[in-house]
């Protein structure tokens, strides 16, 4: 192998492939992206054998080839070599290594064969539609928050992407949750989604999954399979498994029949949640919320600390209610709100909330309540 | 006690006490601030038992008073208020906590009696003089990264500040060294200043330091006895034990006899070393250096990640040598110099190298070479 490549393409390609690779490896090719030059293209293929990706990038490829070399050390190189420099790269089967240079640089990298590096198998998917990276973005940034961080509870350690009746007719819908609080997104059904199984996505899966949807108005072809996905832009392909469980019946914990509707100023509820549990100990970090005639007390009593206390002007008719939350995931739930009002649903005291973004029937979310 | 203060004046008094604040304490009102409210002036008091910050604020003060409470908390609340706001402190006897109170916030902290409240012994200082804020920085920021870190060897554990005779005369002096390299940093001296005990300044209070200095034309005023010594601003006074210790005689270790000259761009310098060291590993981290006329070859072999090259054009006219040093090292003393070029003079492959920033003789650098 023998290419020349622009340093900054170089990097946006080995950046994306890099990222996946984990930091700890017992198997030592793991840590290793897999280089192939071909006709005017350079591939850089990363896994850790649940996630795989592979980066495409434009090159002059003067001598075909292969090999491996360790992902972050490259990464590293090609970040400090300055910008718009030329960079070789061409492999030495005399001494196995991979010679990288620009300038006045020079580096030769210990390789691995290319034989041993583990291509995932190919599935064959069963849906297969194309969905616009702004939507999809969408449906997993809002939804990620709730994903369970319980190992035990593995089948919760991810976004449940499945197709569902939402509000507005079928849907591409993504739910988290990890028992206290639930995520709902919903937009519509692309075409070609209609048969898919419905599968949930690992939580590294949905962060890597950001890269590929930087540009909003970007198609992106998704393929589904019982046990995997793939998301692919003409540069970048991302294929994984996905958590082999059944992603429990959320439908039954969003609540249907919460009548004691609160309106609020989703920044200014964030910023008074935030100030009032500054006093509360780490570990309870429960707030109380008075709710009386249009006006809302939020107040959190810490024994050791001291006491805070806070009211906001709101919209809310109903009778007087008393509810406590955990201050992080009432936080968490605003900072999803993009309109200017967050709406809450309540029943009583001891029964789960439903928070909508103003009357967006998009997204809903869950979330349980907390004896204070 | 019961006081107003703009939000902004007081997160800046408050901000600056608490950073001396330490995260654990065993001793529960080390973890306090001292307010005090008198005449037209609040005064927030922080202490670790060897540094004590005081900060004084303007503040409408309606009834004078003392107390403390947790500085990290009360930080965090005055952070979160919103900008601009008024805020009110007010302490209520009967209830023993301190009320902080800001449009519809308001929050009741838990004190501590002021009487419990350690205050540092006022001292005779020996000398007392005036420097300019921009001078006293340029001493401690060029010198501190040399700082050892070696507990055993507390008394390098600090920045050695004394009177010296400089290259251009009688100087203030900085030294700091960790056995593997040594930075020496003067600056004329100030009037007063003749008659000062060398002391060793602690690291923590070098980087507490370094918020008094941020004008770099304002006046500081010093003070120094054998035991203590104080930075003071209109605003802030800073006192800090001294490390209780024997620097060790440093102008040993800085050669004199250094005849082979190099200068070389400084960036371009640090940009090449951070590069090949990319390959090496963690610990060693070592670089070797080739000079040859006009010419300067960087290299480094690490068996496992392979090796790296560079080459400089530089000034060079003396024989070929060659020397090793530590990535890290030279990467710090580079990142000192603030002139274009920096100079290195070398003896032999096994001896210290003196590093200088151009023609100033106003710092100088020395570090040890490694086998490579």
């Amino acid at each position: 192998m023998k290419i020349s490549i622009e340093r900054g393409v170089l990097l946006k390609a080995v950046g994306q492939a890099q990222s996946v690779v984990e930091r700890r490896n017992t198997i030592p090719i793991l840590a290793n992206v897999l280089i192939e030059a071909e006709g005017e293209q350079i591939s850089f293929r990363a896994t850790d054998l649940d996630i795989e990706v592979v980066d495409r990038a434009p090159a002059q490829v003067e001598r075909p080839g292969a090999t491996t070399v360790s992902a972050v050390l490259l990464h590293e190189i090609v970040r400090k070599l300055p910008d718009g420099a030329l960079v070789q790269l061409a492999d030495d089967p005399r001494t196995g290594r991979l010679s990288v240079t620009a300038g006045r640089s020079s580096f030769a990298l210990a390789t691995l064969p290319r034989e041993d590096f583990p291509v995932m198998a190919s599935s064959e998917y069963s849906a297969n539609f194309s969905a616009k990276a702004g939507e999809l973005k969408r449906l997993f940034e809002k939804s990620k928050f709730a994903i369970s961080t319980e190992e035990t509870r593995y089948y919760l350690n991810g976004v449940y992407m499945h197709v569902a009746e939402g509000e507005e007719g079928r849907a591409l819908r993504c739910v988290a949750t990890d028992g206290h609080r639930l995520a709902r997104v919903d937009t519509a059904l692309p075409a070609g989604a209609e048969e898919m199984a419905g599968v949930i996505v690992p939580r590294k899966t949905v962060n890597e999954l950001r890269k590929l949807l930087d540009d909003d108005d970007m198609d992106i072809a998704v393929s589904v399979s019982e046990t995997k996905l793939r998301f692919a832009t003409p540069d970048i392909t991302l294929t994984s498994k996905v958590i082999d469980g059944t992603f429990p019946d959320y439908t039954r914990v969003i609540p249907a029949g919460n009548t004691k509707r609160l309106e609020v100023d989703a920044s200014e509820f964030a910023r008074a949640v935030d100030r009032v549990a500054t006093v509360s100990s780490e570990k309870s970090r429960a707030v109380k919320l008075v709710l009386e005639e249009d006006r809302l007390v939020l107040s959190v009593n810490a024994p050791d600390a001291g006491a805070a206390e806070e009211e906001l002007v709101v919209a809310y008719g109903d009778e007087r209610l008393e509810i406590g939350f955990n201050a992080k995931y009432l936080l968490e739930i605003a900072s999803q709100v993009d309109r200017e009002n967050a709406v809450f649903m309540f029943n009583a005291s001891g029964d789960p909330a439903l928070v909508r973004e103003g009357n967006d029937t998009s997204a809903v979310y869950v979330v349980m309540p907390m004896r204070v």
